[in-house]
């Protein structure tokens, strides 16, 4: 079941024109203003404004559902700060990806090209236009490069800053205000805690056991995408703590369970579902869950002599899916995520839970959505 | 002239202690935050807040001494936000320079090592311990700089939030809290395009003409470095929008001449003084304003054989050097730096000048301490 499918069994597909006119008006604002800056940011900022609104908008739709089964009130300026945080959360999304992809050197997302890809083909078209020679003799050079990930590095700043001011700028009561900053502080130095930590782990200056990858996890992927959507939608909608300190538990449950999908799917999933090089995870040497299991078995000396190898073939790389399958790395990972969902439903329908029944019925809903899921 | 020395003339010395203070209480904060990520999270805080308490100061003790000069009232709150501001103001200096750095591939800064260098040199002691190996066979390796790298683009997101972070939460005037918010963003747009220009410029996908070199200056330099600090004064201490228009104009020449200095010092400037190797920028083929100068000269194509050579030698640039003084690039800009600063003083003393008289004295210092600049 694509995203997209999933939103719509939620009704969480409902809230993406409205995301999506925000995200525009924002995106169109910078745009105007990059004008008196020449054409290189100009059209850096078409570029990733084509990116940021080509995604599905997890996030911000999260954000307004809860958001709108937490209201009490019907105070229409909450309801338009909700809108601009949500897509602040979304453009903040977006910032980690693109220096997610530099750190990364990704040039491809979802199988297309990312913003660096982007940058680059532009560089090759306009090389090529102007030296009057065939694509092939257009490569990749070591400058194209650097030129394409410095567009991303500085996007990303220019991001990163413009979700901060986005939340500065809300005018709410000083005591709402300044719990949304932490809620955005917490989520930004957990996220950057949590990717340092995945780049040591693939740098081998972390030591990679099934702890540390899962607590990665939980702050690379749970606080932003799950936690900080909530908690801004409780604080929001003047939720009462308990329901906040429930919402977080569930967040965090919720992106441990999506991050480790992330994992099996990309590993062992079907390609032409979710979009990826079904092989790149083994050929880069990505820690994951399923890699810190399999590190404990007896099959591991075999599986370590072909991971990371970026000469990996296709034929190797069913091998060594095999040998995870067998050693019971994908089973151990599949009834991680079962009991997490499995936790999550009964802490989401249990009587004693504190959260409005609309929230409830969202949140149960979500937990469906993810054991569907299949991309 | 040490920077240091010509700040003791002009007594922006006395905020040092005020602002390491302010530095101090804000890094302490966030390392103290960073303990419950673990070590390597932890050791990042240390090593950038040694580096940021190794600065010069100049852009807080600029806006400390700006506001000084032009406060009317004596409330204390205000004041302490100038300091707060000042400290902030440093940070995304330091921001600004980890993320430059990475663009550059930089391990070194003044002499020193930089962040990355530092990062790479606790790696490879731990590397060494760990293998009982001497430092000779620890060599810098692809992942010890890729993972350095990594640690410097995401402390630079961390410290561009925490600079955000401060100016949201100051308790200000909603009009005075809108318009630092602005200045702020005008400040961190204005550097990003400068950057992206600057870089640009050395990946030949910008073209290097003198004009675009000097606007890309005054983006990349004097707007956080001289316009923020002043703008951030003036609109603390309530200045009228006469005297915020002069100060912008002025702040902008600072930057200019200040760059431009910068750019002659390195390259012609005595390294025992600045501390700088003394070719790395005709090395890097850095497009300065010396360099797009030359290219308008018969002396440009010999120049260019050049220009650019990791493998330039001594005697080369030596060379080079004696060539740009010869086609009169070094004249040229030594006047355009003559130029700006006559300009600078002449406006500030002005009797139309609307610039209360403490402040005209401090200005006029600083540029005096820029007519005497060495290092």
């Amino acid at each position: 079941m694509t995203e997209d499918a999933t939103a719509a069994r939620t009704g969480l597909l409902d809230y993406t024109e409205e995301i999506e006119s925000e995200l525009t008006r924002i995106l169109t604002v910078r745009a105007l203003q990059a004008t008196t800056y020449g054409a290189h940011i100009e059209r850096l900022w078409e570029t990733a404004s084509q990116c940021i609104l080509g995604g599905k908008l997890l996030r911000p739709r999260l954000l307004l559902g809860a958001f709108d089964a937490m209201r009490t009130g019907s105070d229409p300026g909450r309801r338009a700060s909700a809108v601009r945080l949500a897509a602040a959360v979304e453009v903040l999304h977006y910032a980690f990806l693109l220096h997610d992809d530099v750190i990364d050197g990704d040039l491809f997302r979802r199988g297309q090209p990312n913003l660096i890809g982007r940058v680059l083909e532009d560089h090759r078209r306009i090389t090529t236009e102007a030296h009057g020679c065939a694509d092939d003799i257009a490569p990749i050079n070591d400058r194209a490069l650097h030129w394409a990930q410095t567009n991303a590095i500085l996007m990303g700043d220019l991001l990163l800053a413009a979700v901060h001011q986005t939340f500065a700028r809300e005018t709410l009561p000083d005591e709402i205000h300044t719990r949304l900053l932490d809620i955005l502080d917490d989520a930004v130095v957990d996220s950057v805690a949590g990717e340092l930590v995945d780049v040591g782990l693939s740098d081998g200056v972390v030591t990679p056991t099934l702890q540390t990858v899962l607590s990665m996890s939980r702050l690379k992927t749970s606080s932003y995408s799950f936690v900080l959507p909530l908690r801004v939608a409780a604080c929001l909608a003047g939720a009462d703590p308990d329901v906040i300190h429930a919402l977080e538990g569930i967040g965090a449950g919720l992106g441990v369970a999506f991050q480790l999908q992330d994992d099996l799917l990309s590993t062992f999933g079907r390609a032409t579902e979710h979009g990826k090089d079904p092989f790149s995870d083994l050929r880069e040497g990505k820690e994951t869950a399923i890699i810190a299991y399999a590190r404990m078995t007896s099959a591991w000396p075999e599986i370590a002599s072909d991971f990371g190898r970026s000469d990996l073939t296709e034929r190797t790389g069913e091998a060594m899916r095999a040998r995870l399958i067998e050693c019971g790395a994908e089973r151990f990972i599949a009834s991680l995520i079962d009991d997490e969902l499995r936790s999550l439903r009964a802490r989401i329908q249990s009587p004693e839970n504190p959260l409005p029944r609309a929230l409830q019925d969202m949140l149960a809903q979500l937990v469906a959505l993810l054991e569907d899921r299949r991309a």
